[in-house]
């Protein structure tokens, strides 16, 4: 299923119009996805990079900025799997704050080896789990 | 016709695997955004927000990274207008290296009054200056 | 007494070296000082700038890195009330991860009136509440 | 002498009370070392990095923030050797706007093995490059 974190929107994340600068807002899908990816698959992204000498970089995404986000909002990004491939993973995100819609983007990401810089399939218990979608996990540590 | 701004990537745009990591290339964009719309215009960001109470955020972007950039690399934005509309302007943003496509992206800026919030037609002035297409300018200071 | 936010290092904070690139600490620093500012006065920093008026700007700080902090290590920000002016908080902040110091530094934080962009008296209310040093607090929400 | 880099201040630096936050001064810093570094050695940092195996990490950085700068400014960032140990660095930083302070800061940059993640002496052609203060060199691409 889906997978969720928490983030109040803070000083860092607006801009002089008080409003969330778009470009923070991947700062905090990344941070969602590296906490989905422990939380599904045991490991870490710092296990991932510098003990696998894997990576997960995005290399699609398509986003729409619903509403804007103020500082101090409680935002909750939710993760869910759309589709998974040899090598590839289909994101979905969603960003709210108290169940209206602020953010939705669509992305891909691909599993990569970082020695060669380019994909590589899925490891086999690193696909098995992200494929478990009998999961729910809510994660409130930033 | 389209503009451009060059751009080194620097030591903070870049990850632990030392190629840029994707949040930032919204901020490289951001600034083309800034220097394209003073140099069309002749309304820089700061007479925009500040002094006539307007902002232009990104309501939807969807992008592709076709390949990776590394720390050093000198980066080519270029944006395109695709579609000029009543309070709304759609852009299409090149990020190349020598050549090399690294990224291509789609976005619609909305013309936006800082005070209520909502879109608002685009003053005439701006949008006539936005609507000219017969300049080229090449910029090469961040 | 002291105030203390747990955070994880994230790969947006890691550089290509893969240790914390600087400018971030000071970025986890300013998250640490908005969470302290409202366990402390109740007021958050979005109601302290938009309904009060108000800023806190940081006018100088010193700092050690002591040792780098890696991707994946979970971080304790301390801050400490070093001295309460009359309109300014003189700030110790420490870094550490599993006791060991990563960073050291103190800080000077004044009460802005961001009407006029000039110090201000702390209002009282604020004052006697940040004075208040008989408080331990221990959060871990981001 | 010293080494200059012209950079205006962009919607990303800037915070809801529309002056530039206060992290994203050191961002600045750094790509004026950056720029420095590679004026004065011939050696880029991703050359250093990622082929030499070295890096230069701040260790040290007291900094005054004597006035706001806002939106639009376009700021000089002058960086002078205050004095060259046998591995490290002691650099004075100065942030104007149009001549009018805005940041002083002094900081210790260290020559580090990437491998070892201790500090080295500097290579003698680095350090015979950085020793060499009869250099002024004015750069305006950021």
């Amino acid at each position: 299923m889906s997978f969720s974190l928490r983030l109040p929107v803070r000083f860092a994340h607006v801009d002089a119009a008080g409003i969330v600068f778009y470009p923070r807002y991947f700062e905090m899908l990344n941070a969602a996805v590296e906490d989905w990816f422990a939380a599904r698959t045991g490991i870490g992204f710092a296990e991932l990079h510098l003990e696998r000498g894997l990576g997960v970089p995005t290399v699609k995404i398509d986003s729409q900025f619903v509403a804007p986000s103020r500082l101090g909002d409680m935002l909750t990004i939710t993760i869910t799997v759309e589709r998974l491939g040899e090598s590839s993973c289909a994101l979905r995100y969603a960003i709210e704050c108290n169940g209206e819609d602020r953010v939705r983007a669509s992305a891909v990401l691909v599993c990569m080896n970082l020695d060669t810089g380019k994909s590589t399939p899925w490891p086999a218990a690193i696909r098995d789990r992200l494929a478990a979608t009998d999961m729910i996990a809510i994660q409130s540590v930033a």
